[in-house]
């Protein structure tokens, strides 16, 4: 919950190589069907501070392996993504492939091995088409710029069913230097957290060692990126990776410095950002759904409400059909494994209160369906009961998602 | 998983008036807008021995609140039903109505109000017709019967958006006498447990204290009606209720009596019989979907798996799309939130293995989309680790499921 005059400024051109020392590019190498981007990378020209986060899926596929071994020294050069195939659940060969990604990426960039990360996204159980993805890795750097071109590249390769890309940038001033923060991410469907639920890569210029990036990002992500459902399948690949180049030249940054209020603000945007336009972009989504939960007896309980509410296939289909269906609303708080008081719960939607300490309040049912024809769709929950709040965000369930998912693999 | 030679026989043309004392019927009074049943009442002629269990929502609607009690003292001599407006969140006037319909249906029949219990189902937030209501129930004991048009008739009068009827009949010998066990259910949307997920009511003429019937309704259960999801949400009127009229004449049974284990088998019988036949008709299903868990650490570890794997959206709709997507099953297991091994995994579709210790399995596509196109889809998962096992149900996400819960209010 991002409030008051926010201490940095969003650069609306902005991308993942606006930090200094970020390329950024990506190319078809044939791993999707159609000519669409599904290689890429983000290389810092330094070794940059780094930090990630993983599913918390059992299942977890072998590029998270590579991944975390590269991260063993907090230190990162590049990240090398590929779409179309996420390389889960293919066994020994699948390790192996994802290991010499990474081999050959170095060796055609000229890092070393550990130095990079692997992540992937797309069809679970199927080899990899390793001549192409070896093909495309040769061609990529010199694929790699530090322009707009390079950072949208990028973006456009690590979609999936995505229909838009997810980016933000950020810039504020620490220690008198100009700091940029920005993000890119894919995700539309199997996205539930718990963790990043899709791939996600963060860039900053700011000095920030890799042990309080690590801090930061955990707790971040905790308030953004698995705050958002889709359909509520955790998938066994995601990834979100944070690279801080350290260029700005501002003083190191830790909890302890006087500015780490306002930089952990621009990391939370980016993050809330890039969770939101995941949430916006969910397979078959015409809108999207944030629901802030008040009163609740502490913080965790207003999250499992707010998740538990934005993640019902019920609130969601009446979403999509602009229902205003507060008794779906109620009735998934009361299933949320938290305790409520039945007797005490409001109920907003929009502006439109329905519900006051669990009495139904007549309202205009056209001014709710205008509302609700909307493309963002606010539901705001008081448990009455504390001080405890979050916000959860997700998308209507449609006839689309239906088709999307049903004829995926085949 | 009832294995091995049933100790009871399928009563083909049984109904929840087979078992000797009960009398049902149904009728229309107006709360549904079609001309179809929305008021019906299960009476038996002696005081039966009587057990529920409820939603585990903490919102509850009106209704539950007059079962409990009625059912203090163990024993009721009716259940009055209505679907159309599921009488929750009306607050104390919600109430009142509920005890109205209690007392006037007492009234009406001759008996005590404590002998009534009350559920209702539909609508969430709207107050009751109650002039309806009680014209209704004016006409209902005239319309009562023993035979198959009594029994049909309340089985319609609890309908909202099920496509079919659910009902179910056995008979066994226990102690030399014939004892029946029947039942009829309700449910097609807002279907996950905890508990019974549903309107149901269960039938029989056994001797057997409410104690033991209480126990033994509870563990029965969490093996069926807790098994079964078909979109996650958990209702605000659960209950499913239990009648023993005794007129039998067998031994009173408790766990001691030597024929315990079969009544108790085709206790089972019909509450999975109910629970899977509610799975089948979920909102816009086409098939059922059956997931066979075993190789699990424990019973609990085996339950948690079958229903994250049953009630996994991206499982649904591959099922949906005839798709063999072994790779949303394995996902839904690692996303459990019990520990499993991830390169242990055996599943099966129908007979055809897709996955063996983790590895993929090839398979013929056309024999798995022809297994794929029926109208019953087993899914077994082997998880290698122990002795636990479960069976959980559900049923595919298709357009219709939309369509129905976009519309459902307006």
């Amino acid at each position: 919950m991002v409030q008051g005059t926010a201490p940095y400024t969003v650069v609306p051109d902005g991308s993942i190589t606006t930090p200094q020392g970020f390329r950024a590019g990506g190319l078809h190498c044939g791993l999707k069907k159609t000519p669409r981007h599904d290689l890429g990378a983000v290389v810092c020209e330094v070794p940059a501070n780094a930090a990630a986060v993983y599913t918390t899926n059992l299942v977890q596929a072998a590029p998270l392996k590579v991944t975390r071994d590269s991260l063993g020294d907090g230190r990162l050069r590049a990240v090398l993504v590929n779409s179309g195939n996420a390389n889960a659940c293919t066994g020994k060969r699948g390790e192996e492939d994802a290991f010499q990604m990474r081999a050959s990426f170095a060796a055609a960039a000229g890092l070393a091995a550990g130095d990079v990360a692997v992540a992937s996204t797309g069809v679970i159980g199927e080899p990899l088409r390793m001549d192409r993805v070896l093909d495309g890795i040769a061609k990529l750097p010199a694929a790699l710029s530090a322009d707009r071109a390079g950072a949208d590249a990028f973006s456009q390769a690590i979609l999936t069913t995505d229909l838009v890309e997810k980016t933000g940038c950020v810039k504020l001033e620490i220690d008198g230097r100009t700091v940029h923060v920005a993000g890119a991410a894919k995700g539309s469907g199997m996205i539930h957290p718990n963790m990043a639920t899709m791939l996600g890569f963060v860039t900053t210029d700011a000095a920030i060692g890799s042990e309080a990036l690590q801090r930061l990002l955990r707790t971040t992500t905790d308030r953004t990126f698995n705050m958002i459902t889709v359909d509520g399948d955790t998938s066994t690949n995601d990834m979100l990776v944070a690279m801080a180049s350290g260029l700005a030249g501002n003083r190191e940054l830790t909890e302890d410095h006087p500015q780490w209020a306002q930089f952990a603000a621009a990391f939370r945007f980016i993050c809330e950002t890039l969770a939101k336009a995941i949430a916006r972009d969910g397979e078959g989504a015409t809108k999207l759904i944030e629901v802030r939960v008040s009163g609740a007896a502490d913080e965790a309980a207003a999250r499992a409400v707010a998740k538990t509410i934005v993640g019902s296939s019920l609130v969601k289909s009446a979403v999509f059909g602009a229902d205003a269906n507060w008794g779906r609303i109620i009735a998934a708080a009361g299933r949320a494994g938290v305790p409520i008081d039945p007797d005490a719960v409001d109920i907003r939607i929009g502006d439109i209160v329905t519900l006051e300490r669990s009495r139904p309040i007549p309202f205009d049912e056209e001014a709710a369906l205008a509302y609700l024809k909307g493309d963002t769709i606010v539901i705001a929950v008081n448990l009455n009961m504390g001080a405890g709040e979050a916000i959860a965000w997700g998308c209507d369930l449609t006839y689309d998602y239906v088709r999307i998912n049903a004829a995926y693999r085949t």
